[in-house]
C-alpha cells in the first residue's frame, strides 16, 4: 500500500471493514506513513447535488496532479453504488483513474462503529498517498457529524428549494462548516439561500444559541464552544459560495476557498487549535469504540444474561450496565 | 411524574438531557413503572412527510382516548422547532392537549449518546403513562438506525418522486422496516414506488444480500441475521400502506397495520424474539455510553495528554487507545 499500490490498497480497506486478522498492528504500522493528505467532508441534505459537486472537484485536483480518494458514506450517492444507471457511467471516467481511490463505506451493524471505521480507511487513503481525500455524507445523524468533525476542511452544500435545508443547518452542521456551496444556483430561490446563510453566519452564535436553548442543554455548550473559537484571534468566517456542478459553474472559486481554508488550518494559531480538536475528538471516538469491543470480548456472554435478567424484570438496565461495567475492570 | 404530572414529566426530561444530578437514580426508580408504552418509530427521508403523518396519527390515537407522547429527533420537523410558522401553527392543537407530551432531542455533541438519550426519555414517557409513544427520526445515519432498533413498530414513510427512497432504503433501512406508507400516493409515481417496495420485500434477502456484498460485510451479516428470522416461523411480512395524510386518506388503514405488528409482537414467537433482540441493542448501547463515561471520568486527563503526544507523532492511536483501556481497567 506504501509502494501506492491500489489492490493492496483496497486489500487493506477491507480488513478494516472486518476488522479481522491483525487490522490493528497494519493501522499501527502505517500510521507513521499518513498526515500527508488533506482530507475535505462534503456533506448536505439528499438532492443537494454532493454527488456530482464531488465528481468536478476530483477532475479539479486530478487536472492539477493530485490524487484523490473519495469515501463514500452517503447511501444515496453513486460512489456507494446506490445510484440510477446514469449516474454510475458518468463517474466510470474516474472509476478507471489509476490516480483516483473510490471507496464506500456501509452503515454498520449493531455495533455502531461507522465514524471509526471511516478515520481508519481515510488513514490508509493517506498513507497510499491520497492527496486529497473527499469524504462524502449525508448531513444529517450523530454519526455523519461525528466523521465530519473528523475532516480538516468540512463543504456544506446545498440546493434552493429544498425548503428544510437551512433550518437542518441550524440543528447541528453549522458548527462544522468551514466552507458553504449553495448549488444549483441558477435555480429560483438561490439568492434566498445566499442570504438566509450570511446571515446565520454574520449573527453567528446568538441564532444557534437560541435555538440550542429550546433544543436541550448539550448542543447550547458546544454552540458556545463554537462561538469562542469564532471570537477568539484569526477566526475563520464560512463563506458562502455559488455553484452550478452540472455546468461546471463556480468550481474553481470553491476550491480556492477550500484551498484558504486549509492554508489557514497549517499557518495560524486557531487553524492549529482546530486540527487538535479534530485529533482528540477522533481519539475519543476510537477510545469509545476500543472499549465496547474489548468488553464484548470479555464480558459478552453476561450481556445477554443480564437482557434476559432484564426482560424478566429482576433488574434495571442502568444497575445492569453499572455491574457490566464494574465486572469489565475486575477482569 | 408517575402521578402523571407534565411539569415533573418534563422536568425529568432535562434531567436525561444533561445527565446531571440524580439522574440514573431515576431511571432505575422510574424503570418499574415503565413496560406498558407501546413505541412506534416513525422515520423516512425528509420530504416524505412523516411530520404530517405523526400529526395525523397523534389525533387518531387521541380518538381513541389514549395518552400520546412525541420524541422528535428529526431536526427537520415541526417537532423539534424546526419548522416554517404555518407548521408550527398546524400543530398548536396537539400542544395545548393535555394528554399528549411532545418533546424533542437535539443532536448530540462530541460524546454521541443520542440513541442512550432517546431510550431514556422514551423510558421517562412510558412511565408518565403514554399508550402510544412516537419517535419521529430522519431515517439516515447511525445513531437514527440504532434507535429504530429500538423502538416495537418501525413505520418507514416514503413518497413518490424523492427518487432516491427506494434506494436509501436498501441501503439500512430495510432491516428495520416493520411498516411502509406511500405517503402523498395522489402524486404521480406513487404506483411505482409501491410496486418497488412490494418486490424488494418479496425477494426478501437476495437483493439486499447483493447489495451489501458491494457495501461491505457487516450489513451482509446483518440481511443474513434478518432473512433467518424472516424465514422462521411466523415471520413478519411489511405491508405497504398508501396515505395522503395531508387529505386524511388511508390513515385508519395505517393504524390498523400498525396494531397488527403490535398483537404479532405481544403474542407470537418470533414476535418474543424479536422484542427481546430491541432490548438487548438497547442495553449494548447502554453499556457502551455507561463504558465511556465511566472512562472519560476516570482517565479523561489521559485523553487530553495522547492526544499531544499522537500529534507529536510519538504514538499512534491506536497503542494509546489500547493503553488508555488498560489504564482504565486498572483503576
Amino acid at each position: 500500500m506504501i509502494a501506492r499500490d491500489v489492490r493492496g490498497t483496497a486489500r487493506a480497506c477491507r480488513l478494516v471493514d472486518d476488522r479481522s486478522g491483525d487490522y490493528v498492528a497494519m493501522m499501527k504500522d502505517l500510521f507513521p506513513h499518513t498526515g500527508r493528505a488533506w482530507t475535505i467532508g462534503v456533506t448536505g441534505n439528499p438532492g443537494a447535488g454532493k454527488s456530482t459537486l464531488t465528481d468536478r472537484l476530483i477532475a479539479l485536483f486530478r487536472k492539477r496532479g493530485q490524487r484523490v480518494a473519495v469515501v463514500a458514506i452517503d447511501p444515496t450517492s453513486p460512489f456507494s453504488g446506490g445510484a440510477i444507471l446514469g449516474d454510475r457511467i458518468r463517474m466510470q471516467a474516474h472509476f478507471s483513474d489509476p490516480e483516483v481511490f473510490i471507496r464506500s463505506l456501509a452503515t454498520r451493524g449493531a455495533l455502531g462503529g461507522l465514524s471509526r471505521s471511516a478515520v481508519d480507511v481515510i488513514r490508509v487513503l493517506d498513507a497510499w498517498g491520497a492527496d486529497v481525500i473527499l469524504v462524502e455524507t449525508v448531513g444529517v445523524g450523530q454519526d455523519e457529524l461525528e466523521i465530519t468533525r473528523t475532516a480538516d476542511t468540512t463543504l456544506v452544500v446545498m440546493a434552493p428549494g429544498l425548503g428544510d435545508d437551512v433550518q437542518a443547518i441550524k440543528a447541528g452542521l453549522l458548527e462544522c462548516a468551514d466552507v458553504f456551496a449553495v448549488n444549483k444556483a441558477d435555480r429560483e430561490g438561490a439568492d434566498a439561500t445566499v442570504r438566509d446563510l450570511e446571515l446565520m453566519i454574520a449573527l453567528g452564535g446568538e441564532i444557534t444559541s437560541a435555538g440550542a436553548h429550546s433544543r436541550g442543554h448539550a448542543a447550547g455548550t458546544l454552540d458556545l464552544a463554537k462561538q469562542q473559537v469564532r471570537h477568539g484571534e484569526g477566526r475563520w468566517v464560512p463563506p458562502v459560495m455559488r455553484t452550478v456542478s452540472t455546468r461546471n459553474e463556480g468550481l474553481e472559486g470553491l476550491v480556492a476557498k477550500l484551498e484558504e481554508h486549509r492554508t489557514w488550518l497549517t499557518s495560524t494559531e486557531a487553524g492549529g487549535a482546530r486540527r487538535f480538536e479534530r485529533l482528540r475528538e477522533s481519539m475519543r471516538t476510537q477510545l469509545r469504540e476500543s472499549l465496547i469491543e474489548s468488553a464484548l470480548g470479555s464480558i459478552g456472554g453476561e450481556l445477554e444474561e443480564m437482557a434476559h435478567a432484564v426482560a424478566r424484570r429482576e433488574t434495571d438496565p442502568y444497575t445492569a450496565a453499572e455491574q457490566m461495567v464494574a465486572h469489565f475492570k475486575g477482569r
